[in-house]
């Protein structure tokens, strides 16, 4: 009997009895957190114990999702490599506006997965031609506190 | 006697005299737009025919400060290839929502630049984590018209 | 004794009775109202037909907000003449983007108020700095629908 | 004669006269004003006091639209209780982004009207499905400041 | 041996082998998956079909994970009923602006649920406070699509 | 010889030769950089230092495209005065929301430009209606920054 559970999100377990009876097998974490968790950890080791650390008063889960889904799914997928990756994350979070805090977690991801200083900026310049002056330069601002330390 | 004019941006003349009372010489379109349209022809060639005609009887400026300035000086630097820029590109215009024409006119150019349909949907999909799932399935709706045909 | 109930804006009477027991005296609109409808009718009378046809299946009182409160308490505001307000509000509604029909309506009521054309398109044109061009492409392809017929 | 004159949302005044030369009475407030206030004392009392001060020296009205449109008109309407406004209202902020003292005036405002901790919360972590996960991070980093004291 | 490989997600299988050298087992769905499903069938059987249909061809993966994580993990969480969920997703949607199919989607989903269509209505009419009254008069014309027929 | 170069934007130089041979001339500045540069001086001398100082460190080729594009290019067409522009600048920030440093550089330049700070706090109310009110309370927190010292 395998078991997921509802919470399988939440307790991180996979638990399955091979019978009836017999003991119960935990695995304490499920595969797609430990791959979500791991390329976390290479990307951005230092933003996903602030994640942690964030959520883990109010809503442990919304970081369970974030390692599960955003990263054991998403971001792992092949097809397109981690440079690739941030420099479209990266644009988005700029399109959107107004969310400093995971626009510097990005920039700081681009770096440490091999992103030039050059290319990030020059993806932000682009911005302005999108989402405009404004945003572009916001996005400046916030890059500037990873960048220029 | 230098003179690029208010409206060189208008008027896509670079004019100027050697010396006051000498005929003038006007260079066509000025340098930017002329590096712009190249570029945009190799990125989009419908897409810039579009672009004019759709300007054309009311903001024929708009079209030229797009050749211009979004290509003549920002898609034609260096520090990013085509690729990458359409990536970055299709991921900001995702995230803004509600512009499906010039989502639908980069996802052309990122084929056109040699993108992967693979690549764009892979993209695309990421849009969910970043920009909520409705953006994303939207987004994935406007590939279908341009990667499905 | 003044009654403007809790309905008021639903039912758009302001009733009262000089003494209890004297016949109830109905306004058939509030002053807010008739204010807001006068406005409307000069801005732009196709519009607001169409909004009170639109509303009226579903959500009426939607509709007598919009001239209760857009329009006869903000609009109608001294400090801001009409020609002065439409362009604002075009510019909003670009930088909102996806919101074509209400950016039509103000098109048309920007003409209404005496707007010129060159006006309309300078103030669209120069929302591709602020909001990004594929807003501002899109702001000057719903103005062609209006201004170029 | 009755007059609620162009000022009733600035002067907060419905005078009529019950003849030409009687002297003129005045209600100090109108209804919909003196409705919305007592609906905002239910609701967020500290809030209402925060954004009167915070408007007094320069919008005053806008204070009074909140008050008398806001919540005189729109919030008190029957069709959904306070804890269905609150949650909706909640998600509204966070998918707009950007809005952090409002996120968190109604965050407490839902807190003061019977929403639990696990309601607000279980909302917030649903929009990182509509809106995507950035913006609902920064929502349950504002929460953490209003339920986690 | 369990194993939901990297693909759990794409091939909507977990595997296990009890032994080595044993035949696998292979579950066709994931419980995520499952339940997700049933929930989505319940909430919007329609919405489901044509969700699937549009990914198909394309994105297929994007479908599962509609199915795996906004209904499978999060709209099946406890905490909040289906009739609280759609009345925020409504909101969150309306105020993200530009996304008339997903909007119509869960306007029917929220009458599936049991929301009345005064419920609905309300929550919309809301909106104009919040994310202003283009945004909720865009939400009312798609809302008359789906109740008014 | 004329030569914008491809570096125009970046360098800042319009180099020509009068006849192969001769020494070349050097304009410091393109003549879109002078004009925006004297417009911006007009408009917010402050604003200028600040970008500049901004973007140096890492992408001053942005603050010469705020410079050449935003103010030499757009902002110094005729069609409109610098009072009707920045209003229509002001209504735009406050409807994208989330970025303060710049609306408070308009409202800034709307006073330098001789707007009233009776106009601009009427533009902020209006935005209510348009953009929702937590944006135009947010606005209007802004502008006593700037308005209210």
């Amino acid at each position: 009997m395998l078991s997921d559970g509802h919470n399988e999100g939440v307790n991180l377990y996979i638990s399955f009895r091979l019978r009836r009876g017999q003991p119960e097998v935990k695995l304490m974490k499920s595969q797609r957190y430990q791959r979500g968790f791991k390329k976390l950890e290479e990307v951005n080791k230092k933003g996903i114990d602030d994640l942690i650390q964030l959520m883990d008063d109010l809503a442990p889960d919304l970081a369970t999702y974030v390692i599960e889904f955003a990263y054991g799914d998403v971001y792992t997928r092949p097809g397109l490599d981690p440079r690739q990756r941030e420099l479209c994350i990266i644009s988005a979070i700029t399109a959107l506006g107004g969310k400093e805090q995971q626009l510097k977690d990005h920039i700081q991801a681009a770096v440490n997965v091999g992103c030039t200083k050059a290319e990030i900026v020059e993806t932000l310049i682009m911005m302005a031609v999108y989402a405009g002056f404004p945003a572009a330069i916001n996005a400046i601002k916030s890059a500037k506190e990873v960048l220029c330390v």
